[in-house]
């Protein structure tokens, strides 16, 4: 029944009579509710029981349950540390449904994290390593007229001997990241995670419905099978239609569940799913109904589809390379081809939108899509130390037109390919395949994160990537596997506007690079002083140090030492900081200056480019300071808007040598025009300024004519000297004639001469 | 009945009384034989028939019905055009044999070339399309007194409006070296080709048994897995034995074949199966007997089996790159790993010994395997243009302990995965694997030949890779698989003495490459002149030309304009060769001081590189000049034994920095100790001398210390000014004192100083 929604579920009580029991969050025929508690040994009973909040987590019940404050507020973090190694046995207790002849009692769970055991009435009924799939278990026959479920969460699954980081997670499908990582405290969630409920069924009903497709070469035309499972469907009938975005329905048929393994429908000028940016996300209802003999519906599935073909092709030039012997392979594939039209991938790495990911709420999705969609990214690329998410985000991608990357939970680690490994990564992926491949949306298998670095050590022969890429081939071959990010030709990172391997910033270090995408790069910005004080106690808040809540939240010695604040970079262009505000102001000032020039020159790189992902998007818990560009839950850094003004799919774009300038410089910059607009590309006038809060100065006209489609214009180098000014910024600025909506500008730090205390004494030593 | 030899057949006739009813080459109740002959149409009959030779190939019983001279000489190869473009059907007659009670009839064949149907007494029984697939067909019931059994043999594939070249082949899983290759003459083959005959078997009978094992980490402990399959199996019983190399029986077991699935068997102290040069390929022998009620035996299989663990891992220092951001990923690991122990893999590229796959005995391979372990190789890369060899290959590779990479039969084609196309590639790897994972020489499986380069065009996106790791994955998940060669960080090529593109010779270039393995690189060398004569006729001989015999034997515009015989190159180093004698020998002697060099380069290149094999090892026909080693059927050139030399365990080495000196040139070269031993690795003194046929100068003596295992040793540079020689070559001679096993030599183009006539006047001129 994955694919029914609570409303959905309500028609079909009415339609049905199906009867939902649910916890505390659902309707049901009187409230029952879940209760939690912890004990030390497998066997043994809780000392004490707390209510459960049915999806959650047990440490936020204990929390609850015990008055804890909030576990982003300073080092509250530390905490819940003891949680991990304990057994939590969650208990509910309800009365034996009456049932009607042939009806069957169900006990239905989405997900249960981590390991874990369901009794009945005292007696083992069920065991699971894995969170991913789903639990559904009949409990017909079993019940007696008072019941107790007991759901037994073992303790979070740890590698002997390793060190308390994500290295202890590299033998389960356990997301790594709250093992800890450089953004994410250690905190690692466990318990029902994803809705939950008992259910009345009929003796037959549908557990999946996949409607397949093929389209044609030309999209003219789409070969659609039906592949659906359930139990004692044998002999049954079934009802089908598919409903265009229209509303019109475009295919019926009614027929027989035996037959329907060989049947195939055909479906002329389907209306494609496109991106945003580049067309509609058309989405088709199909509604599959289960009949008996009569024709009476048993059970029903009603779910969206749509029709897209989602290919990663070959860069222009790319055959072309290597030209020498001896020679080695070309690079493989990354560039995006929707429905025949090579994209430019813009956009960012998703990561766990909470830390729990069972409060995870679809209103959390709704927020932090809308805003992708003003960011102007048209794909996600869903990180693998993270949870594969929730039905509801990729609902809300193919209803949205974003494209999605879902990874594997593999990151950052040698997930060694043991027999017991590979037992639980098999069933687990193939849940996550069965449930995703419906969505249109869902553009790219991806083994896991950083999977072929040196920090991870697996390769192209670990048997679990193998073993990912085949069961991605079997169960939907027509959506491009990937065992891992970075791939040759890739890239991941760097981090940090100025590198400390060279000595040289982002604004130079980025024109020097070559990659066919982006996937990873990131630039650090502080949280706002108002996010900072929710999270920082007062008397730690400035100046920020080590050792204190800033460091907790990943301000110092998160990647390497200065990150993510940069406290002391920062010095470098600015000075000490007077205080907090200023601190942030010019933190994020750099985060956002940093991203544009980093997703400017990903696209001016293209076409051997076609992807700009930035890490990261947005954050589980507030931070102090960190890459992303939305701070917890989804409030915008000032990066937000200036990420998305460089993902506008037109606009005029300067190439910056530097970020900090003099009177007196010679200041220069290369001005392109970014298009990644296959109609409609407008021809026009731009006119480059520099300004200052009261200044101004105009550099240049130019006149750009109009590119062909998908490809950028090179223009002229921009140059002059940089007069005198009492500030210490300058605006560049490229104003697209009577179209601000292309129209960009830059904010540079500037100084103006200073005359040393002893100039003329320096001057006559010098003669 | 994959693993009966003929011999051990006669054996189970007396046990079991299995009778055969064989073609032309084997026993039979009465002599029977096949007749071939050709139809335009498929329901047509032949207008006449001829003898057939079983296996072998339609073409040979055409042209030997009708008396053709051999299809190596000049260009009679050309007449055989027609034959690919119509049916062949090939008929045998013969009388139902008596079948005692529960006793069965088949028809079985290991390899019907290429798409084909069968038909009994006019009525089609069967048809297939792929040659790697075994027929059994089960004729019981279906008999007359007399019968006729007819295989159709269709008109080769090939995908319509290409041109006649390999891109036919690039929807078929027939080898594309039968439609033209730069060795090969267009001459594609079909009918039977491996072995083919009558057969009655029991009710119940086996038709594989896989003894799978896998390997504790520490080697030291085997698990192994009896995976038995056959018909009529339930209820039966079985007995196994395995025994050792030493004749010893290491496990013994009966019991009921239905708990055979449960069953593991522990063998403690496996004796591992090693390559020739690193230890013994100790063979254990496995009998699976099956066994009815009272313990009598239904049927027996008998093979060998080795125990090793073989795994591409990464060379040392790998993880430490790439070392900057934008980072990508490390290099894919190459180097083989056997028994815990890295290798370095020596060897060639191995094709097809006959143009006709049916023609190739099991003499032939061993002749080849033979001058395998001359030529000190420890791996052949049986390359995807070609067949998937038969079982006495892998039987030979087995027992002489060579590794063999085997490469699906995908070459240089984009192999499109149209569900037409995969449907016959899945089961034909299916068979392919299931045959050769039994042997533990197979060390690699590779999806094809340089898929992932222009001229073929295919991705790691291509469904026919995915599906092939995918296969290997699921049936022999022990054995690396890689997509293709070259990978990132490997390289093929060149296959030149001196670069086109930049003039220079392999002697700079080779040094300038780095790469983790050279699985192919080329050097080419003419034929010796009694074999020329046996090609081109007379009045072609000399001087060779374009456009005649030569030219169909590969000696012009083969590759690019003066491959492989390189008149216009050699005529560059010595002048126009004066007879046939003498271009020869030129030809012959740049070749093997070419493959000289870059073998021993890529060992120098240790541990980086890891693998070094040349293009190629043997020839499926006399061709001019090409890049093999070995002249058709099994004639060694002489860089064969060049070769073998850079290829001995430890050697003394020299990298010199050009083939052609002059008198009074400072001659100068770099010296190495090239070791790949892991035991016993010798000190000592090498004396470095440069001799002509009369005269000797000695220009170091170097005394080297005892290198660690698997390491090579840095020596010094060798200087000295040459001499005037009466000579137009001298040998670089590295003498190891008292180990002549571990000296090299090197022949080196020599001219002594011309005093140009009018050198008086031109010096004039300069002042």
């Amino acid at each position: 029944m994955k694919k029914l929604t609570g409303i959905m579920l309500f028609i079909l009580l009415l339609v049905l009579g199906k009867a939902v029991v649910a916890g505390s969050f659902g309707p049901g025929p009187g409230k029952i509710s879940w209760k939690v508690g912890f004990h030390k040994e497998r066997e043994a009973v809780p000392e004490a029981w707390y209510p459960a909040t049915v999806p959650g987590a047990v440490q936020l019940d204990y929390a609850r349950a015990h008055g804890w404050g909030d576990y982003m507020y300073a080092e509250n973090w530390k905490d819940y540390r003891w949680m991990e190694d304990v057994y939590w046995t969650y208990t509910i207790s309800f009365t034996a449904p009456h049932l009607k002849a042939g009806e069957r009692f169900f006990f239905v769970s989405r997900g249960i994290d981590y390991k874990f055991e369901i009794l009945l009435n005292g007696e083992k009924i069920f065991s699971q390593e894995g969170m991913f799939r789903a639990v559904e278990l009949d409990l017909t026959g079993r019940l007696k007229k008072e019941n107790e479920l007991n759901i037994v969460i073992f303790p979070v699954p740890k590698i002997p001997g390793r060190p308390d980081d994500r290295t202890q997670a590299a033998q389960s499908v356990k997301p790594a990241v709250s093992y800890f990582w450089d953004w994410h405290p250690r905190l690692i969630p466990g318990g029902i995670w994803d809705e939950t409920r008992f259910e009345t069924r009929n003796e037959a009903f549908l557990t999946d419905v996949y409607v397949a497709y093929t389209l044609s070469q030309e999209l003219d035309h789409a070969a659609v099978t039906l592949m659906v499972e359930g139990r004692n469907l044998e002999g049954l009938k079934y009802g089908w239609s598919l409903t265009a975005p229209s509303g019109e329905t475009v295919l019926q048929e009614n027929g027989e569940i035996d037959e329907l393994d060989e049947k195939q429908f055909f479906l002329d000028h389907p209306r494609l799913w496109w991106t945003h940016d580049h067309g509609k996300p058309n989405l088709y209802t199909s509604v599959f109904a289960l009949l008996d003999a009569k024709g009476s519906v048993l059970d029903e599935v009603r779910q969206k589809t749509g029709f897209r073909r989602v290919r990663l092709v070959m860069h222009e030039g790319a055959w072309a390379k290597p030209d020498t012997f001896p020679k080695g392979r070309s690079n493989p594939p990354i560039t995006l081809e929707l429905n025949g039209r090579k994209i430019f991938g813009k956009g960012s790495n998703w990561v766990n939108p909470e830390i729990f990911p069972g409060t995870i709420t679809r209103e959390r999705y709704v927020d932090l899509l809308n805003m992708a969609l003003e960011a102007n990214f048209n794909i996600f690329r869903v990180w693998g130390g993270g949870i594969v998410n929730k039905e509801a985000f990729y609902e809300l991608c193919d209803e949205k037109g974003i494209l999605v990357w879902t990874e594997f939970p593999l990151a950052c680690n040698n997930y060694n390919g043991t027999p017991e490994y590979l037992s639980v990564l098999k069933p687990e992926s193939e849940a996550i395949i069965k449930r995703i491949r419906k969505h249109p949306s869902n553009a790219i298998w991806c083994g896991g994160n950083e999977l072929f670095n040196a920090w991870s050590g697996m390769t192209d022969q670990s048997l679990a990537l193998r073993l990912l890429n085949s069961q991605c081939l079997i169960l939907d071959p027509n959506t491009p596997f990937i065992p891992t990010s970075p791939l040759m030709g890739m890239a991941h990172g760097n981090y940090v506007f100025r590198y400390p391997r060279t000595g040289l910033e982002v604004f130079q270090e980025m024109p020097r690079s070559t990659a066919t995408a982006y996937t990873e790069f990131g630039m650090p910005g502080a949280a706002s002083v108002e996010l900072l004080k929710k999270i920082i106690p007062e008397d730690e808040l400035f100046p920020p140090e080590p050792g204190t809540s800033w460091e907790s939240h990943h301000a110092f010695n998160s990647w390497i030492g200065d990150t993510w604040l940069m406290k002391d970079l920062l010095a470098t262009y600015f000075g000490k900081a007077r205080n907090l505000e200023q601190l942030v102001e010019q933190s994020q000032w750099m985060q956002a200056e940093g991203y544009k020039c980093i997703f400017e020159e990903a696209r001016r790189q293209k076409p051997v480019c076609s992807m700009a992902l930035n890490w990261c998007y947005n954050e589980p818990w507030i931070t102090a300071a960190n890459n992303s560009l939305i701070s917890y839950p989804s409030i915008p850094k000032p990066a937000f808007y200036a990420v998305s003004n460089s993902c506008r799919p037109f606009l005029a774009s300067a190439r910056i040598p530097k970020f900090s300038w003099e009177e007196g410089e010679l200041f220069s910059c290369d001005l392109y025009i970014l298009n990644d607009l296959y109609t409609c590309i407008p021809s026009g006038r731009v006119t480059i300024k520099l300004k200052t809060a009261d200044q101004e100065m105009q550099l240049l006209s130019w006149e750009f004519g109009k590119a062909p489609a998908n490809r950028n214009i090179t223009g002229p180098t921009v140059r002059g000297v940089l007069p005198h000014w009492e500030a210490d910024r300058f605006d560049l600025v490229l104003e697209v004639e009577g179209h601000p909506e292309y129209s960009s500008h830059y904010t540079l730090r500037y100084r103006p001469r200073e005359i040393p205390e002893n100039s003329n004494k320096t001057r006559q030593l010098n003669n």
